[in-house]
């Protein structure tokens, strides 16, 4: 039995000595060598190149390297075998402080007092709204809205949520499917975008969605927070909104493309704060300690834990 | 009985109405009127001038419209009557918003990455650490300290507190009075002083306390937030700590001097953000409330709530 690790962008020799480490009995190969595919029974990818993964007969399962699998179903040649993602507490904890901070700051409307700090002088209105004045939307109820979601409600904000199928949460008011949407969007002040990318949620924060959003709230406009995955947002209807008032701001963490170019108008656009796709990185050591669970899970014939629903794509 | 509303600086008409509208029983006097001055049982100030509140020979209690009464205790010729000082929920969760704030800012870097949005690049490094890694320290423990402590903690925060006197908190590793004072410093990255202003803690944010602040941190080094008072801190040594690296920057709410002045350097330092001491400002309405309730109490021979140590001056 052999482990593959099948990855782009990221240092793989990093990879294969920590699962290495931990799994000192199971063998671990990567794409630059030749192998036995026969034996190779697990794989962890990170945006494995199209294909690379066609022709392992006795694969058993592929474990994603982050929260998002969306990088595996983008190969169109991607064996049927159990998918699953990384659920690791630190890096939901990581998500929240992200989440917290940007609402906090639109809340606080800390952009305004930078700019009277750079005047040296302070306006006359001193006045901030509460949190629990402010209506935050959490698109996404999985571990990671759910957790914003609660932090963001002990802070003080009045919350709700949305997500695909209907979801009961406890003390949390939600909304669900494309029947919930307008009800859930009309009571938004602040959107939280933590949807996965599949191909139903691609280009979701749209012209169409935003001016959906409450235009009556306490914060003179709403404010969308995306820090799910850029493909969700259509850029060009983001600074669109900006300008016509239909959005009062955002804090972007991913982009239609990554880095973001350098051309992007969202860099220089005053209400906007982008973020280099870091707003709830791992450890690696964090990642390949959950996935070398896994592992000795299936190797104790035990079933894998958070597996993804290949119909849904998430 | 009768009402009298004392205050400077804020529109005393407005807060004649508000407690007419709340009691009204009981005649409501200001400073700019004539007033018999055997018949004010009660007062409420805000700043109120030098000496404007003796000769009262009737007076039972006197309510500050704030949480803080150093602007009470100002006053050399203050009457030795039970003062009270408002704690309002609103309140403490506003100012609970603004620490949580200002240590997401400051443990998510939000500086460097607004520096490097404005020049349009990203630095290799994303990393990011995580809230658990950064010891915050808070001191004062009264409501407002315990509340931000708590939900920094939820945030997921290392806290710990001091407090002049020792305080046991669940949950929250305490340090008390000048014995436990260097080793609370030693372990704190982010120091958040919510200090009551009294003749002991006058200027003890300085030179030496900086010194004592972590150097070992997460972060780089101690990071500042005073929402307490102004008179609290030393703006001189402040910026000598971070010109020297002592410190690596501050959250400043409240200021030596009022607004702060144009000519101040605290205003364009890179390391420091200021906001117009509006961490926690109350809604007028409600504090009005909470003076009447009080004034209610004490009509019901009930005690008051919510009373001041005049030999601690808070």
């Amino acid at each position: 039995m052999t482990l593959l690790v099948a990855m782009t962008g990221w240092h793989v020799e990093d990879w294969r000595e920590r699962f290495a480490a931990l799994l000192p009995e199971l063998p671990v190969v990567t794409l630059g060598e030749p192998f036995d595919r026969r034996a190779v029974h697990y794989v962890a990818s990170w945006k494995h190149p199209e294909g690379s993964l066609a022709g392992l007969p006795n694969l058993a399962a592929i474990f994603s390297l982050g929260a998002g699998v969306d990088h595996i179903f983008a190969d169109s040649r991607l064996p049927e075998v159990p998918i699953a993602r990384v659920v690791d507490p630190d890096l939901t904890a990581r998500m929240s402080e992200y989440v917290v901070l940007h609402c906090l700051m639109h809340l606080r409307q800390q952009r305004r007092y930078d700019r009277q700090q750079l005047a040296k002088s302070w306006d006359d209105d001193r006045h901030q709204p509460a949190a629990r004045s402010v209506r935050v939307g959490i698109m996404g109820l999985g571990e990671l809205g759910l957790d914003a979601a609660r932090k963001l409600q002990i802070i003080g904000f009045d919350v709700a949520g949305w997500s695909r199928s209907p979801k009961d949460v406890d003390g949390l008011v939600t909304f669900a499917g494309s029947d919930g949407m307008l009800a859930f969007l009309g009571r938004t002040d602040i959107l939280v975008c933590l949807l996965p990318l599949t191909p139903d949620t691609r280009g979701m924060l749209n012209a169409d969605l935003f001016a959906a959003l409450a235009q009556n709230g306490r914060l003179g406009g709403p404010f969308l927070i995306n820090a799910g995955r850029g493909g969700l947002q259509v850029e060009a209807d983001i600074l669109a909104a900006l300008d016509a008032g239909t959005l009062k701001g955002a804090a972007l963490d991913v982009f239609e493309s990554e880095p973001l170019p350098a051309d992007s108008p969202l860099w220089s656009h005053p209400s906007v704060t982008v973020t280099p796709h870091n707003a709830a990185m791992s450890e690696p050591e964090a990642i390949a300690t959950l996935i070398a669970a896994q592992i000795r899970r299936l190797q104790a014939g035990e079933p894998l834990e958070h597996m993804v629903d290949p119909t849904r794509g998430y």
